[in-house]
């Protein structure tokens, strides 16, 4: 059996749950918390020397980290990442734009505003994450304008992309001129065996 | 013909330039600029709304951002990419290691020293980025003590990695501390094919 080591609250591993539970894939989750130092320990770090969560421990104990890959990994062969090389190369690009372009900013926001309480303390680098973060809800808004998900069908670049951007609030953004967005954030909740992160507790 | 809008001194436009070239893929080059604004240009925007480079167009026109996604999308079927599903997601795993907790670091001090010259201006903010990017060598030199490349045979994994690690002490890193990264790059440059920067110029 599969078993991730993980923070449900965290976006980065939400992506992990959704896509098991919409593929129906029986899993152990052993939950870590970021904040206490659970990532840094001996034993963690001696199944993932970059200390980060989630990470996949697949049935016979090898170790696959990085969100990207494990959705990569998990998804291939389902109907949530396409078969055709040009439509598989699209689903990368908003795979890298999220972890590039979107969740240092969007994610580490919400980070700072709602597991640091910094919303005070630490106004100005708050408000650089946003402003760069509301870079890349421009971006997403403009190809949602045409397109009703990222790449032809729901796939896992929407699970990456809706992991941060559906609590982007949580980081004191707002999502109210992004009437695309917020219509695709509806699609993706419609999909079928979709959970919330309440949900995958 | 492939077309590649990019600066091959931009460590994420060379993996392109060093993965065409040893692929033996015929391209086209059109060099931009960042630092003078070429990439926020009204003609380059609508190719790449999110304006950054690389930029690789395919013979019918479509464009494909993320180096990430272009190097998946041009090794695909070569030998620089493994068939096998478990290896594929590791190679996977050490591109978003790369764009997430290394390029954001190494590149990013380089990009001060290099480009913006601000060594002395921005001396604490360059000091955080460099303590980071050791973290991603530290890493990288604890994987390559008991492997000769990141997942079996020399990949894009290497040269996604190979990009900003190689150039690391134009933002004032030293690698004399990693003998194992050391005798890593002078693997990947005696590969069949290897051009260095100024001879993708």
């Amino acid at each position: 059996m599969y078993k991730v080591y993980g923070d449900i609250y965290s976006g980065n591993c939400y992506k992990v749950k959704l896509l098991l539970t919409q593929l129906g894939i029986e899993h152990a989750w052993e939950p870590l918390n970021v904040v206490d130092g659970d990532t840094r320990s001996e034993r963690f770090l001696a199944m993932n020397p970059n200390g980060k969560i989630p990470l996949l421990e697949l049935p016979d104990g090898t170790h696959l980290p990085e969100s990207g890959a494990i959705l990569w990994y998990l998804a291939e062969g389902s109907a949530l990442l396409p078969g055709e090389r040009l439509a598989r190369a699209h689903v990368l690009q908003w795979m890298f734009f999220e972890q590039y372009s979107h969740e240092p900013y969007i994610a580490v926001a919400r980070f700072m505003v709602r597991y640091l309480q910094q919303a005070e303390s630490h106004r100005e680098l708050l408000a650089e994450k946003q402003q760069r973060g509301y870079r890349a809800l421009d971006v997403m808004e403009n190809h949602l304008r045409r397109h009703d998900f990222f790449v032809a069908a729901y796939s896992i670049a929407d699970i990456a992309l809706y992991a941060y951007t559906h609590v982007a609030d949580e980081g004191n953004m707002s999502l109210r001129d992004y009437p695309h967005i917020g219509a695709w954030l509806e699609r993706v909740k419609a999909q079928p065996g979709h959970i919330t992160m309440s949900q995958g507790a």
